[in-house]
């Protein structure tokens, strides 16, 4: 590539790199210290050796075997790892026990995808003679090093041993991981455990690594050998990626999960049928995880009047309000929080239905309990300083916009960025033309519509789709479920290759048993 | 959308708007004033209107109608369109009827492609209660309005009527064609023809629209509502639209096809045993449209010596020289092509073989005829001058880089960025692993692969890939084939979303016939 060059290594040093502290989110206390910061030199040579490992990826039953082999190592050390991430993130052992299952499943669902071969997209074209047609076939190919941020609040799902990096190895693509500072310890223990899968499917051990350090992360997208990136986080530091990357000499696909608002929609009828419902439900969801995850519904349209609507915000906040008081995953999160709901709550026309606040308890002096916000909806629907309640604040807040008609709902709709989901609470006779309107009108706005139920809980499943537009995501992909390989792959056509010199995948007798359309008919693999 | 704004419409000024010239590319002179560049406030109308018709697309059945119609119109008018783009490109009447015949092929391929409705890659997963999973349904909606950048090489088939505006279309996305300037007069008559069949089609005629000038192209890819960009052209104004693209509040998809070199290897026992064909298939394949494809061989990795390598250059030069004088697309690329075949014929150690120059014929006072370098494989090995001859020089010039051993080819290849195609040429009975090796190394390298062929003529079939690593794309995707449309395209999930209130495309009864995939099971939709 003679276009690029590596980051220099740096000029040599003694001075030692900076230290990386494993820290409690319950009382702010460092733990221990558990790696250092990668320096320039560490991140090339870490991306250089996922690179050599990429020729070994290629066989596919080696990489389905890794990706098992990952699930069992994972599962192996089961206690050791929920203990590991509950000590740094605070989520509790239940929540991280079905979090590792979660990415357990992931695993194994992406061998299963490997071996099926069903992404691999094959299509053959005989030669035609007659359109003057040469023998064409196509599959997909990985892309080479993925480089894989770690999310905050998913120290498994989405982080080391994640969605991302199953995803990519499932793509043949090595992983360089750059941590999150928030669990540097689980991270170090979790590339242990898949460094060992790896070597226990006889595959190099680089096809996994870690790096530290915010300074790593960079020259991890501007490396030359780097060839895509997957990041979950906030919209200030994954813009200033998605920027890097689309400035490097070559540039390179970033898929990125930046902030979601997540608005949430209550009709008159829905508050005048099911106030006390629908209040409860909205927070269950949005303290769930204490309001960290990506789909936390942050600004809810409610009827200002009407039957239901006061019942509503009461249930609201009675539910909340019970809510047990817990820490955020870090003492900088923590900070944000309170002093993003004080500065909503400041704003002219706010109503603070429920203060959040730090609540102290035995076991986490740092523990914040939640807070509900409300405001006319009509000062949302002008630029001005209440454009701030429009932005994600991360945490265990919501934030209530009485509507008084159809024009201030529609006003504040229009006014909103991307987002991953989008809801709907009807009452159960809105089935016609008004109610589908509504629907059709969010579907700009986000990459999942849900209806009469809440957008946490984000099923892996086939019809999943985890993303929306920006700044929901900084590409059209999803970062659940199966599609999520197609971001580390890009197709490659053979045209009149001979059998012998193309990959099985494309030999006319199908040695390998991969669904294919060939000539315009689908052929079924093998089954799984 | 809060983050952005609409670009200004400038100061009100009675200052007339630069005119837009029709100019013959055999005599440089200028033939008519077709229209006049588009004002930023033109622009910001044009998308309006655009983004306004969009909600006119969501009918696939109308917007099928639509391709047909338009299909239709341009077959109507192709004497008059082939005589248009014929005055302003200088491709001549029998190609310019071929990509006729392509444009309209694919306009119609694409109204099949809507009407079957695979592309929406529909999943249905009804809902588990067992596994707590909600009703999950997926389908892809557009994008939005997309801005389609009309290339200089195909006045029709990547152009106004093109394959970027043909799928932009089948996606439900509103198009605002940016014209080359090249082709203003054919650009203008096209449009007309295609907002014609959309009136025919019951459609508004702002779904097609049309805008002249550089800044024109500029406003439209920072336009708030520009929801995706489509491309074809040079590394440095596709890299320039590129980078804007990605920095806009919103970043968008920009979908590039900016330059390849698509590198040739010749094997020693291929030119052993093939010498004269090869030679003569090489020059018939970066002669071909006056070299002025974007898959034309640039760069032939030809052994230095042994059987047949003096063989193989003279077949190329004699069939180059052979090739008649042709006029380039523009005078701007007449002055490139003449001015890089000469500071690349100048660099220590380039034989000129066939010398590229200007060769005025009566009907073409411009015309140029093609040249033929050839350079020792080694000098492109390093860092230095000769980089050069890694870059693409549009026009009938190819170089031989004569490689002495394997490691001067591998030394050549590793340093080539990335191409549309890569190409060898192999004796009949080299198929072992030092073939397949060779394949696998070109593989990083380009989106196509072929081998004992030419990389000219790209077959529009289902297995087509034309895309490749940058700069031969900016993305993973195609431009050209079925899989072009989903460059405009992006999922959305339904969660519980009640029957009546879905896109038919996902009622459980799929009254509207299309393939889908029903836990986990294929439905085939109604056969085309």
């Amino acid at each position: 590539m003679t276009t690029e060059t590596a980051p220099a290594a740096g000029p040599a040093t003694t001075a030692p790199a900076a230290p990386v502290w494993s820290t409690d989110p319950r009382t702010g206390e460092r733990r221990a210290q558990v790696a250092v910061e990668a320096r320039p030199s560490d991140v090339d040579r870490a991306v250089r050796a996922a690179a050599g490992a990429a020729h070994a990826l290629a066989d596919r039953p080696r990489r389905a075997a890794l990706l098992r082999a990952a699930a069992d190592h994972l599962e192996g050390a089961a206690d050791e790892v929920i203990a590991a991430a509950d000590a740094e993130s605070a989520l509790g052992a239940p929540r991280l026990a079905g979090e590792l299952a979660r990415t357990t499943y992931q695993l194994r669902e992406f061998a299963a995808i490997v071996e099926e071969g069903g992404y691999l997209d094959v299509v053959i074209d005989h030669a035609d003679p007659a359109l003057g047609r040469p023998d064409l076939r196509r599959i997909r190919t990985g892309l080479g090093v993925v480089a894989v941020f770690a999310a905050s609040n998913f120290p498994l799902a989405f982080s080391v041993p994640g969605g991302d990096t199953a995803s990519a190895l499932a793509a043949g693509c090595p992983v360089v991981v750059k941590a999150h500072p928030d669990h540097p310890a689980t991270a170090e223990l979790c590339t242990r455990l898949l460094r060992a899968a790896a070597a226990s499917a006889g595959l190099p051990e680089d096809v996994v690594s870690l790096v530290h350090g915010f300074d790593a992360g960079l020259a991890l997208v501007r490396h030359a050998l780097t060839a895509a990136v997957g990041f979950t986080g906030s919209v200030r530091g994954g813009r200033a990626l998605h920027d890097i990357a689309a400035a490097r000499p070559r540039p390179i696909p970033f898929h990125g999960e930046l902030g979601s608002l997540n608005p949430v929609v209550v009709t008159p009828a829905a508050a005048a049928g099911r106030a006390a419902e629908i209040g409860a439900g909205l927070a269950a969801s949005f303290t769930l995880g204490n309001g960290q995850f990506c789909v936390k519904p942050g600004l809810v349209l409610t009827p200002a009047a009407g039957t239901g609507a006061g019942e509503l915000e009461k249930a609201v906040v009675e539910a909340a309000g019970r809510a047990p008081a817990a820490p955020l995953l870090d003492s900088r999160m923590r900070v944000a929080f309170l002093s993003g709901v004080r500065e909503r709550a400041a704003l002219a026309g706010v109503e603070e239905l429920l203060a959040a606040a730090e609540e102290p308890t035995a076991t986490a002096p740092l523990a914040v309990r939640p807070g509900v916000l409300a405001v006319p909806a009509a000062l949302l629907a002008a630029d001005g300083p209440h454009a701030l309640l429009l932005e994600e604040c991360f945490g265990p807040v919501t934030v209530l916009a009485r509507y008084r008609d159809q024009a201030e709902l529609a006003a504040v709709l229009a006014r909103l960025d991307g987002n991953l989901t989008a809801t709907v609470q009807f009452a159960a006779d809105e089935r016609g033309e008004d109610a589908a309107a509504l629907l059709r009108g969010l579907v700009p706005l986000a990459g999942r519509i849900v209806v009469d139920g809440w957008p946490t809980g984000v099923a892996v499943a086939p019809a999943m789709h985890h993303g929306g537009p920006y700044p929901a995501s900084t590409s059209t992909s999803t970062s659940v479920g199966a599609g999520a390989i197609a971001r580390w792959l890009r197709p490659v056509s053979y045209q009149a290759v001979p059998q012998e010199l193309l990959p099985a995948e494309l030999h006319d007798d199908n040695p390998l048993g991969v669904p294919r359309r060939v000539d315009g008919h689908p052929q079924p693999g093998r089954s799984r």
